[in-house]
Order: C-alpha cells, then sequence, then structure tokens
C-alpha cells in the first residue's frame, strides 16, 4: 500500500512544527488531502530513585488550557540523538543524571496527522547535576512512589500519553512492586 | 500556573485539523509563542474475539510514509460520544460490534502541541455486522493472538501509540495469559 504524492504545500513554517497540506492519489484512484504536521520527534524519561520514586514535572499545556503531570520529556535538537536529549531534558527540568538508562518504548504519537515519533527511556541510579532550565520552561517538580503513580496511570488520572506508556512499561516490569 | 493569551491566530483550518499561534505571557512576565494543532480528538478500540485474537488494521500513513499496525480507530464526529464513534470504526474498519464495551484509557496524544485526546475502549462478545467502509480509507484486516500481540508491542515492533497503550492494559488485565 502506497499513496502517490500529486502534490505539498507548506502551509506554515514555525519554531517547534511545520504544516503541510499533500494531495494524494489512492490506490483505488481516488485522491485525498492529507494535512500533515512535521515534528522533529522528542525524548522523554521515566526516572526512578533509590527510594522507588517517580520524578513528574507539572506544567501549564497552553493547547490543553490547564496544567497536567507529565515525566520530563523535550523535543529533539535537529540530528540529536534520543539519548542525549534524554539526559538534557532530565537535567533541565529535574536537575538529575543517570548512570543508568535504557531505552523503555518508542512510538509514534498520532500517525494519523503527525510524524513526532517519542523515545522513552528508564533512567535508574539517579545524581544531581547543575543545569539552566530555558527561560520559557516554567514548571514544578514533584515525586511520587511508582506503585502510586502506575494507580494513577491505570486509573486515567494521568493523562499524559508518554507518561502512561512509561508507567504501564513500570508495572509490567515490576518497578511498581 | 497560567499562560495569558495575548494574541491568536489561526493559521489554517483543515478537514481533520486546524493551526493557530498563540502569543502568551508567562507567570514570570515573558513572552512566548505557541503552536497549537486543534483536533476534534479519537476513538480506538482494542477488539479481542472469543479465540483470544487482536483485531488490527494495517494501513498506509502519509505522515510517516510507510505502513503501519494499529487498532482500529477515528476521529470523532462533532458533538459525537467516543463510545459511538468506537462502535462505528469497529464496524467500518472491521466489520464486528460488541456485546461488551468498555472504557480502558483517555489520554492527551501530545499535548505539547495538540489538544487531541483518545478514548480506547475493550470490546468483548464480538458479531459481525454489516457496514460500509469511507471511499478514502483503504486498510488491511489481520488478526493476531492477543500474547503475540503484547509481545510485540513490548519489543517495541508495535510503533502506534494508542495500539501500544491498548497493548499493555491488556497486559495488565491478563487478557495476554
Amino acid at each position: 500500500m502506497t499513496e502517490k504524492t500529486i502534490s505539498s504545500d507548506v502551509v506554515y513554517r514555525g519554531k517547534i512544527i511545520t504544516l503541510r497540506v499533500d494531495k494524494v492519489e489512492l490506490e483505488n484512484g481516488s485522491v485525498s488531502k492529507r494535512e500533515i504536521v512535521e515534528h522533529p520527534g522528542a525524548a522523554a524519561v521515566l526516572a526512578v530513585n533509590s527510594k522507588k520514586e517517580v520524578y513528574f514535572v507539572r506544567q501549564f499545556r497552553k493547547a490543553l488550557e490547564k496544567e497536567i503531570l507529565e515525566i520530563p520529556a523535550g523535543k529533539l535538537e535537529a540530528g540529536e540523538d534520543p539519548r542525549e536529549c534524554a539526559c538534557r531534558e532530565l537535567a533541565e527540568e529535574v536537575g538529575m543524571k543517570a548512570e543508568d538508562l535504557r531505552l523503555l518504548a518508542a512510538y509514534y504519537t498520532s500517525p494519523g496527522f503527525a510524524n513526532e515519533k517519542i523515545f522513552i527511556y528508564l533512567a535508574l541510579d539517579l545524581e544531581p547535576v547543575e543545569a539552566e532550565r530555558p527561560p520559557d520552561e516554567i514548571l514544578k517538580v514533584c515525586r511520587m512512589p511508582v506503585a502510586k503513580a502506575v494507580e494513577a496511570a491505570c486509573s486515567g488520572v494521568i493523562e499524559d500519553g508518554k507518561t502512561l506508556v512509561a508507567l504501564l512499561h513500570a508495572l509490567r516490569l515490576g518497578l511498581a512492586d
């Protein structure tokens, strides 16, 4: 299966996303339009300390017009390794570095309209590190026992996709035991 | 925490998404821009038959320029109940209806730039039903044992976020046993 591109128009080129509209020919010969958001991809970190607590950031999300609880995350810089990005975000947002960093999951957040791929890492053996947070990132750091966090994920209290995926993997790996 | 809207400009109003750019004032007084994709939301269905097989659809995603394996899903129509949407997509894409439909998860796919919320249902007690598929939806239906699907999710073979969330919940609920 494929969709042949008849034309492709960039509608908006922004700081984080680019929007383009493709006119495509389907396999059955019909013609359709695809609205596509190009995103550089992202990395996120499930950081668990020696007390079996998960680090969260609470921040206001303009798209939702409310604050939500998420694991630390950020978008990839051009050409950046997702692992480097995960380390940077863990340092900037939570002030930690990890001796042990493992890839937990990598997935497309919303393949129907966006190419964003997110890489989620499990960070263990944490140590404090000095790092500055960018001025337009206002957030509160908090910690929660893994078991309580997993419960919040399963009951629907956690509303963020990457955080949900990370915590369901934590449950699977026995980190909530 | 909040971000005060200074101005809000719609850049593109499409068939599925709307893109707007908000100029905002942060709590620390600094001014920033937020690129926001408005999406009507979506519903998805983890449909498991009496043989403990999951229904998948394989379709070409223009945003990724490749085919991927997903559970049946679709966007909400204006004012539509997510449960109705789930039933519609299950009928249109897989040709099934469910006697037993339960909400598994509801989350924001990418709160950093989009307001899309997806509702994932578990569908059991399946029966065939007649339904027509929209002409611009070309897909192949396939089935896989739940245990094999969960393995594919945990090993990274499943690349779609909603499918990953659905299968991790299936594992938690013992559906893969």
